[in-house]
């Protein structure tokens, strides 16, 4: 039985990915500083182990037979997300690959110095094969995997996301924030006018934040037997789907940073808790890629938790727990809808972040497909930062091209997927709203069982046995398409 | 150069035990409930792929093929030290393993049902399933080893330990202890009657004790840069050499019992520390067995930090933390040199301690060659506990032969390890006053880089090249003597 003997591997991948995620968790939450060279030593070796075992050449072997096997539906779609795992997993040489690894780690090390330093110069020559490397690689996955070089790097972050599709809804999408954002910001000034911004007054104790995340994690249907919330340095949901990992951070000088992060990752946590538990070895049982992952955590942050039914309902309970005197809900949905242009991706509102993901989706893909070269930029950069967001960034490399690790890292095809995520997550709301008529009046009463019922149903438990175009479709009846979020924007900052 | 295949292969396993030991640190810190059954199926899938790779048949090739390579001495004694581990791993067939597997969890499964219930007559059967296997697994180690059954049993725990030798010391010691615990007990009655035993006013709150801990952690030579101190239901000192975890529970009635357990796990971290970093992959550069592991925490505990100069040194810091009004060093040292006879061995007192294992010692050689059914095991414990610290376990299974997991999870041969380690941590002290002859002053003001300095070069350095009689020969100038021990125990309980 060569489904058996997938099957077998499948349980061992998963082991070995269970000891990586908690041994990250680890690292990231308790682990003393000196304990990081044999943890990095014991990474690199569990990562060469999983790597050999998955993409043995007797697997290929094992595939073809398993397709010919009886087998059930289930069984059936997971030799197919395994199959299309594999073929990703061992379409580059093992030589490039370890030559593809030693660069990209060089060019990252050397961005950590050097951004601190603005200094682009000496950054661009091992950026440059970082790049070389990339097209490289997406020529040999596009032959391999028969799509376009872009397409085919996009495929090993969002399954079945292709060019085309990706740039009409963003085409759409960048058309419209142009118009729109200089709007939200005289809406903004306005109720500004009337009503002025109130800063928090503090302090708000690391402790009493903690109470209320965890009241707010359980209320939204987060399962504390299979999870918890710890501190980390950078906020993240990790672990694995029966032990759900979070942490957040705390500043005691206000509370909605660290609030607004828990909940965004609770979204993350929530799809990994409610995946299904049949075959959950196999990758078909996974979550379905980065865009479907951050359109969880989007739907939970952005459509759920910055809503004004959503205060309606913590306002009471922060109030308990953290003070608040004299504080309203308008007061902190001034803070949670800030709009504001600026240079860094990881700093923006969800009204200015597309602008920041469609530039990087523009450049990166003419990176790959070689129309430009690494030298040049910095000057399409700043032209088109210029043309989106009306800043200059002439010289200005650290908020520039330096900003994020992802290319530095050799991660192109991956951009996408943050702006894709919070256009899912506005389209699945609005199919929410149809199926579900009073989901708001829930959200004001703290009630999330139809709206999870909802994602379970149509989300969560198809994990990655469709691609995340299919997902879509199937669970809001038609393809992704902007105006969802565009409806959503304008109704938040226009209305 | 097989050498360098070795090396890759234990750079795996290290990688491998890493992996199994953090996790098992999570799942008694940090884990929720939830995690508990896919953390199970992982651990025994790492526990499969570590077992296949270090008992992979090509490693005999590579050994035999290392030991003709030009190697330095670190090297030959990393190879020695990996096949002598090689060979204990691969005498039985994995048949044989996977029979006494199912037999030894069955048996612990319904030990932990049936000794709540004092049910011997359930539990016989099973009992006697385990033990018949343990004695198809001494005759097949015998064969492998050319040793007899029982040595061959100790060799998986106490490497180079025999029977005769310790059979030799645990003779003078019961002879020993027969008569001294008498004594000990009227000298104690004596103390009493002129200085009653004065409860602690507590409470001591978690975090105070904490704080004492860590203070008196740093202090005797812990490294945090290497490891950390956390919360579990049963304190233990896991993880690894570069990170070493280390838990306690607290009590808030009482401070003792979790400050004196810190200790004692601290004794085990200082080894795990302090191993040599050359080689460190290889299980030549590990702790060398059981009982040099618990010698180290019973220095650390009951060679130092049971002594007066230590608590001349601690009760200032313990009084600034935890207040303490009114008590003095003799009221806390009339606590931690409490003496008992009990029926229990974990909750027994370092003089009581020795009979619960030699009484142990005695029954399980017997069990393991045969001389004695399981079916008699009651009888003959009751008799010996009457012998020996005159209690009757007539009818009392479960404070008698079912207390321990040991022998129905099938570890036999494992329990002389405590008393040996007891025995040898009172010749290391010995020894360390010989070389450091104002020791215990030192103690006493807090300064243990001396004392340190001594058991780093002579065991903690030694780590795995040499066999525990070999160590303790080096260490102290002669064999494994009971006479340390003893007068230890003469000049703390009748001096």
């Amino acid at each position: 039985m060569s489904f058996a003997e997938l099957d077998h591997l499948c349980r061992r991948l998963e082991a070995l990915d269970h000891a990586q995620s908690m041994l990250g968790v680890d690292e990231a939450v308790n682990m003393p500083d000196g304990g990081g060279e044999k943890r990095a030593e014991a990474m690199s070796a569990l990562a060469s182990m999983a790597h050999e075992m998955a993409t043995a050449p007797q697997i290929a072997g094992w595939i073809g037979a398993a397709e010919q096997e009886d087998l059930d539906h289930a069984q059936k779609a997971a030799v197919a997300e395994f199959k299309r795992a594999y073929i990703n997993r061992t379409c580059l040489s093992s030589d490039f690959v370890a030559r593809q690894v030693n660069a990209r780690m060089r060019c990252e090390q050397l961005w950590r110095t050097l951004r601190a330093r603005n200094d682009w110069k000496d950054f661009l020559p091992t950026f440059e094969n970082v790049v070389s490397l990339a097209r490289e690689e997406a020529a040999r996955r596009a032959e391999v995997l028969k799509l376009s070089p872009y397409d085919a790097m996009v495929e090993q972050y969002d399954p079945g996301s292709r060019t085309a599709e990706i740039t009409r809804v963003f085409t759409d999408l960048k058309a419209f924030l142009k118009g729109f954002i200089p709007e939200a910001l005289e809406a903004q000034a306005r109720r500004r006018a009337a009503h002025p911004l109130k800063p928090f007054a503090g302090p708000f104790p690391a402790e009493k934040q903690k109470a209320l995340g965890l009241e707010l994690m359980t209320a939204v249907g987060f399962d504390f037997h299979h999870g918890r919330l710890d501190v980390s340095h950078h906020p993240f949901c990790g672990g694995v789907p029966s032990d759900v990992r979070m942490t957040t951070r705390y500043r005691t000088d206000e509370f909605l940073s660290s609030l607004m992060g828990i909940l965004h990752e609770t979204g993350h946590g929530l799809y990994e808790q409610n995946l299904p538990h049949d075959l959950a070895h196999w990758p078909s049982a996974k979550a379905r890629g980065m865009a479907m992952h951050e359109s969880q955590s989007l739907l939970q942050e952005m459509q759920l938790s910055r809503r004004p039914e959503f205060w309606a309902f913590v306002l009471p309970k922060a109030r308990d727990i953290l003070g608040l005197e004299g504080v309203s809900a308008d007061d902190v949905l001034a803070h949670v809808h800030r709009v504001e242009r600026g240079f860094i991706r990881v700093d923006a509102d969800e009204a200015t972040y597309p602008l920041h993901v469609i530039l990087r989706f523009e450049i990166e893909q003419e990176l790959v497909t070689g129309k430009l070269m690494p030298a040049d930029v910095p000057e399409v950069w700043n032209a088109k930062m210029q043309d989106y967001l009306g800043l200059s960034t002439a010289g200005n490399y650290k908020d520039g091209p330096m900003q994020d690790v992802h290319w530095p890292s050799g991660a192109f095809g991956y951009f996408p997927s943050y702006t894709l995520g919070a256009m899912m997550a506005a389209q699945q709301w609005a199919a929410v709203e149809r199926a579900v008529p009073d989901a708001a009046a829930q959200v004001a009463r703290g009630d999330f069982s139809a709206i999870n019922g909802w994602r379970k149903e149509n989300i969560w438990s198809k994990a990655s046995t469709l691609s995340t175009p299919e997902i879509m479709r199937q669970a809001t009846g038609e393809p992704l398409n902007a105006r969802h979020f565009e409806a959503h924007l304008k109704a938040r900052y226009l209305g």
